[in-house]
């Protein structure tokens, strides 16, 4: 099995097609890792006698809901970014494709780094938790600026029209997400509420729009 | 990792490209979340000597497949909806983006509820199994109603030949959904069979046409 | 929240888009339902001390592969079918959504029979596993005429340009499927082999390209 | 339920309404096949008095993680693959459509093999699990061959205009696919890793780009 480099016919409606369907695609990871978080909030199984049992089992299970949100909220700031990449992004080749793979593998990982810190967010483990978890978006950050990098590196994969400023202002932008998770990482050592915190702010502050932030 | 506000060209196609891939991703997720609903549907254990035991065992789940059933509609009614709703939009922003993905983790968090509902709905616990469930679709309506309202207020995203009674009358219309599913949370706290009725009351009336029901 | 029956703009584009979002959406579900029938194959735990344990382990559960063969195909043809027919389909309404989501319903609930029937195909239950198994085809058949002949009913959704004899023999062809399963049903009571052997049969007739068969 | 051979309207814009909805399709089954993979990776359950303990657990898991990420990375290059084939594809058949369901079916089952190396690689059992795993590629890419070859024969499905010369070396290209896999398969008998090492090998092979190595 090979890969051919180039589509059968050249011109602009091929390069369409075939950004397109990386897209298609990346959505479809996106879409679903998004979805299976859902399969980490489970019922909890109460022998009851009353109503007022089953509440506290299913409020014992807050650090699930937490994991869950949060995860949910980072994916999609992160599919919204990949969305947002994809308008620079004029044709693609396959070393692109293998690294937006990578950025893909990272995302689908992620219900696995949840369910971990749901299980030992509030108890012993705790710390192995949260310092995984945000290794994992530490990684989809890096993966995240190696896919914008490669294809703006001297406009290789941009539309060429594009202004060289504001390739330059986003590539500056983008830089600090792997930088932050980091943070977050390091954190997690000490204290694992205070790495999910910041996992929190991050996800708030590139949820909420701020026009002062933007580049 | 930062979000371009507008996209790199201006323009029509950027803005169709734009609105595309929201509701391709949308439509990834309530795709997703309508089907993982089956993997609520467990295969009952008999070690029986004789078929006459697995049917009991089958319809002893019936709670199961009333939950299935009930949450496969609605998400399917939402569906629709959203779907009916970006006939209208134009365009996207971040805020609006942010909205639609409150209402998407409204969407893919219903499979929990809807376990939670079957497996406590014939015994103990039932009450707070329909208010949690009823609960979680007053807040996907009114998520809904703030993705409408937001794209709506003053024509921000939308179609700008848009007639300005039509879109009144669809804020008024969409209006209504969260105040049903509150009622049937109120409900839920006295009779699960109640709450769950009006949860199937409101998907019948959205599902069967009504031309008079109608804005 | 209620379902506006026509899009904001009327024409050509407006109604190909529509179309195009129910068979988006339709895809999704086709494709996760498909997919989702490999959770039903379990790696046996073993413990043992040579390979030669595995492998009778991972033979003894053959019903599970044939289930989720001829489960696979026979999805996959429904698909087929679903995407040929909307090559003939130019609009929809709102009934026409919801006897598509009411397909969709069937396609969705194809994993849960599947494993019943994989579970019980060769002992006591083997019976009501099959009987459940081509209930499940049998309704989807159903669903799939309510859908066409919706849709065909005095043209109602059809392109206009469409030859009328063409259409009344694709309503014909569609006929037999229900019928077809129904007969699988019927012999399920007696013999869970032939019941599960006319539904390969089935699946096989579809899958072989007869230009014999065809309308 | 009967497959009608040709479109609705000939001509161009539906041709490639034809494909691009099996490119959706087929998008969607690798999408979820690729995503399904994590749910392979299990939270240890440790009940641990302190954070030292997760650790190992987590790292005994190893062989579950080789075994995600390598059929993450094969699955996408087979992603890869096929989507760079349809740049060649024109129209499509019931014989194709058949081919290519063939094919998906056996991304799909991915996930299963996947579990079983993970779960037998480190103990007995691992030549079964290995001559599993590399089985099912071989048979993947036997399908792709099938679908290839079925398109290209006299330029059945091909663009009209495509160079006969690519065509063959395709051809000749993608004939070395199951060859390689096969290897790995026989491999298995003697040594398990040795078998995991090839599949390996070629899924960097194909991941990383060699211009000398294309046709």
């Amino acid at each position: 099995m090979d890969t051919p480099a180039k589509p059968a016919r050249g011109g602009e409606r091929a390069a369409a097609k075939e950004t397109g369907r990386i897209e298609a695609f990346s959505d479809g990871v996106f879409a679903i890792a998004i979805t299976l978080l859902v399969l980490n909030l489970h019922v909890p199984e109460v022998v009851s006698a009353t109503d007022s049992d089953l509440v506290p089992s299913l409020l014992n299970q807050w650090p699930t809901y937490v994991a869950f949100v949060l995860s949910f909220v980072t994916i999609l700031i992160m599919w919204v970014n990949h969305h947002a990449l994809f308008n620079y992004i004029h044709h693609t080749d396959h070393v692109f494709l293998m690294l937006n793979g990578l950025l893909l593998l990272g995302i689908t990982v992620v219900p696995f780094p949840t369910a971990i810190l749901a299980q030992y967010f509030d108890r012993p483990g705790q710390h192995v938790a949260a310092v995984v978890y945000s290794a994992t978006f530490t990684l989809i950050a890096v993966a995240f600026n190696l896919v914008w990098r490669y294809a703006a590196h001297k406009n290789r994969l941009l539309h060429p029209y594009l202004d060289v400023d504001k390739v330059a202002a986003l590539t500056k932008g983008y830089r600090f997400g792997p930088l932050y998770y980091l943070a977050a990482l390091v954190l997690g050592f000490f204290s694992a509420p205070a790495s999910v915190a910041v996992c929190m702010l991050l996800a708030t502050y590139f949820a909420v729009p701020h026009e002062w932030h933007r580049v």
